[in-house]
């Protein structure tokens, strides 16, 4: 181990000036997460400009016994990108300046692109050639690709296609050791030995650093149908989505599931939001089905089952989109969650999943748990249905929230609880967002000791300095 | 290290004489694969009823430093399986008995199974539940569920449904130190740590024994055409396939290419197969859309395609399938490939990936390397086109294949001069069916030392002792 200034230089003499960041202004942008609730110090920001000089930061990194924190878009809602307060101040490896798309191979469904290129910006390259690149959540703008691959992201398209690790075909990845592992394949079969693109995928830069991947395409769908329903429960949503399945196969691409109080909020604070829905109804769906083929086919199709829902009880009332503005219109509800929370008060989001036949009983018994820590407490329900994904949002009104004597021992006593309902039910505290540094102490009390030996036996065997994004992920 | 008499006790001991076979007869079926190509002693069998069963099983043989066989149905088509000729005979760990169903969720699209569950009542299990679990291939009347996850088995469903792996939600693994690992979550979403079950998915029993597992299901497909097209060239099959996607999407549910010569054999060998198209024509595909729905609005799109395609004049000739029976009877000629092969002659199959843009390329450089060495040898072609999965099958008659002077020699360098195209267009000498004892040699020349120490870190972190399933998979 050598002193900061040796590698700084060593660092400054690979890369170049330009590409190594080092005063706290230049890095600032860098060392704290965009909701500004995670900040720690780093030795510098290094912005390599292919594989070749990240594996060279990364070799001088590890013979100078400096911990790395790989960072894309720098859009963790965990703390998972930005340094610790505390230990020893890492070099980050921002990859943004590795953003070629190198090749779209629309006849194979697949494109070869660099780790640092902008989701929404793979989304176009494929959509130029007719193919759809699935993976699609609010920071799209801004995340970078290599970021969704170290955190498996999901989003609003899950499912149809499954989280990034189900798109991911090969990749190229930087060792903590410096090496470099070419597994860039583009093949949809390969049984030739451990399937390795896996360890990374969602590894959260603790194994290495992703520089590029191989992407899965799918055809871009041209068709699409979007309606808004009032099932009577969340298992009339639950039996109304199996009629979905039962009848679209895989056409449904979105089944969306929000309570009246997250509409409220919506409805109270988000500006220019319409009600879609006139009266007022307990529980909303947002409902969409995309596919080959034309719109017209596909809106009979979704409105015959919105009938057959009907016959059986299980829907209080429904609204098809007529057209495009009209679907946006209703995607835009949904969207604004986020907005009308932060305006309306303290929202404790969790990202727990359960298996989507237990999504009523986990919302029954978590809100009678919620209200047993705190009487008459409102909660917000926002959930991915079909993935069995639910935010449950126990939330307070600013003034609630500021008079609480105790703000972290409520919040902490809150995720508890919902998180134990969930794990009683199979379920898991973290569904998409990861670990980072807000889950640890989740992943000490919910993981078993075995599964957590094996955790840690894979880091051994790839990071044994425990360089690699240290202090996220493993408790 | 105690002699093998000591464990043959305490195995004896623990499971009870019943559940452990070790006279020479009572094993013939267990160390030797069903093609008559591999066999090895063993110790004993070891047939173990449940999964704390299998964990003393395991603690037995780690105490003792013995080497443990995990072995399903015995289907392997690369030695994997069987034990080895030399070296200290295993404990081979079968999982027959543990065939329990042990739940179907159909509202979450899953079940879960024990490993000794053959597929083809895991099928049936999810067809009565109206789901369908979409892994099949032709040994679905004997292998085990554990086994298609030891080798992430293909088969006929890979192009809409991914391997096995791709509908793999959750496993139990028995540790090769005894531990059990449980990860029998029925979630779709879940980012907490490493995704642990990609590492025994595929690792052919190197790793621990799978005892059980939850599997993905789908809504099951009510709705089915096939077609048998004559395309005119494998380029054209490709052209074909792009328009499918782009009108199907995943209604696209096989897409199978033979060439002329294999047809040819079929036709020769297997009595009752009726030639699908008048005449001769060099290129044939089969392809099958599935659906919800009913059969009519299937049928008519695909005419609408094959229409399309003739009038680009991708398309020599085609015929529909009118119903079930004419379905089945095409089906039946891409299915006798195999039988017919057998009785033709002596083929060198090898079972090739490559980008499915590459296909072609690959056909064409692969049928030139051979004829190097092979002048006039027919190569016949099964290809899984839609995956990108060619079995490029040089064929020998019997007389010609006994009139060589070095068999063995022939078929290393025929094999060898077609991997080695495969290599040069991003392909791999093994698509799905694994590495077991008869790839070894591959692996080694093909794999980059990169990647061979990343797979040897990882068996290292979990069989230190190396005693599972040693001589598979990593040379």
């Amino acid at each position: 181990m050598t002193n900061g200034n040796t590698l700084l230089d060593a660092l400054t003499q690979a890369l170049g000036a330009d590409a190594i960041l080092h005063s706290e202004a230049d890095m600032a942008g860098y060392t704290e997460d965009w909701r500004g609730r995670y900040k720690g110090p780093a030795l510098c920001v290094a912005l390599p400009g292919n594989t070749q000089q990240v594996s060279e930061v990364v070799r001088l990194c590890h013979a100078h016994g400096a911990p790395v924190l790989p960072q894309g878009g720098n859009t963790s809602l965990c703390g998972g990108a930005v340094p610790a307060a505390g230990g020893r101040p890492p070099v980050i490896v921002n990859l943004a300046r590795m953003r070629r798309v190198r090749r779209v191979d629309a006849a194979n469904n697949s494109m070869e692109v660099e780790a640092g290129c902008v989701l929404a910006t793979v989304q176009e390259a494929a959509a130029a050639q007719g193919r759809l690149y699935p993976i699609s959540l609010g920071a799209e703008g801004s995340c970078q690709i290599g970021g969704t691959i170290a955190t498996n992201a999901g989003g609003t398209g899950v499912l149809r296609y499954g989280n990034t690790r189900d798109n991911i075909l090969g990749l190229e990845v930087v060792l903590p050791d410096g090496s470099i592992w070419d597994g860039l394949t583009a093949l949809r079969k390969n049984n030739t030995g451990y399937d390795l693109k896996h360890l990374f995928i969602g590894a959260e830069g603790t194994m290495g650093i992703v520089t590029a991947a191989v992407l899965k395409l799918h055809p871009l769908p041209s068709a699409h149908a979007v309606a808004w329903l009032a099932p009577d429960s969340p298992q009339a949503a639950l039996d109304i989505l199996g009629l979905f399945q039962r009848a679209c196969g895989s056409r449904l691409s979105a089944f969306e599931m929000i309570d009246s109080n997250q509409l409220d909020v919506v409805m109270a604070h988000v500006p220019g939001r319409k009600n879609p829905l006139p009266g007022a109804h307990p529980w909303h769906v947002l409902v969409e089905l995309s596919d080959t083929g034309d719109d017209a086919g596909l809106q009979e199709l979704l409105q015959q089952i919105l009938e057959q829902a009907a016959s059986q009880g299980l829907l209080h009332d429904a609204v098809l989109a007529a057209n495009g503005a009209q679907r946006a219109a209703l995607w835009e509800v949904r969207h604004s969650v986020s907005e009308g929370n932060k305006k309306a008060g303290v929202g404790l989001t969790t990202d727990t999943a359960v298996p989507v036949s237990a999504v009523p009983r986990f919302i029954d018994e978590a809100t009678r748990a919620v209200r047993e820590l705190a009487p008459g407490l409102p909660v917000l329900i926002v959930a991915h249905l079909g993935d069995g994904n639910v935010h449950f949002i126990p939330f307070f009104t600013f003034d609630a929230w500021n008079a609480l004597p105790d703000r972290d021992a409520m919040a902490a006593a809150i995720r508890r609880a919902v998180n134990d309902v969930a794990a009683a039910l199979g379920g898991t505290f973290s569904a998409e967002h990861g670990v980072g540094r807000s889950s640890l102490a989740e992943m000490a009390h919910y993981k078993s000791p075995v599964e957590l030996a094996m955790m840690r036996a894979v880091k051994q065997a790839f990071d044994p300095a425990q360089l690699f994004n240290p202090g996220r992920l493993l408790p």
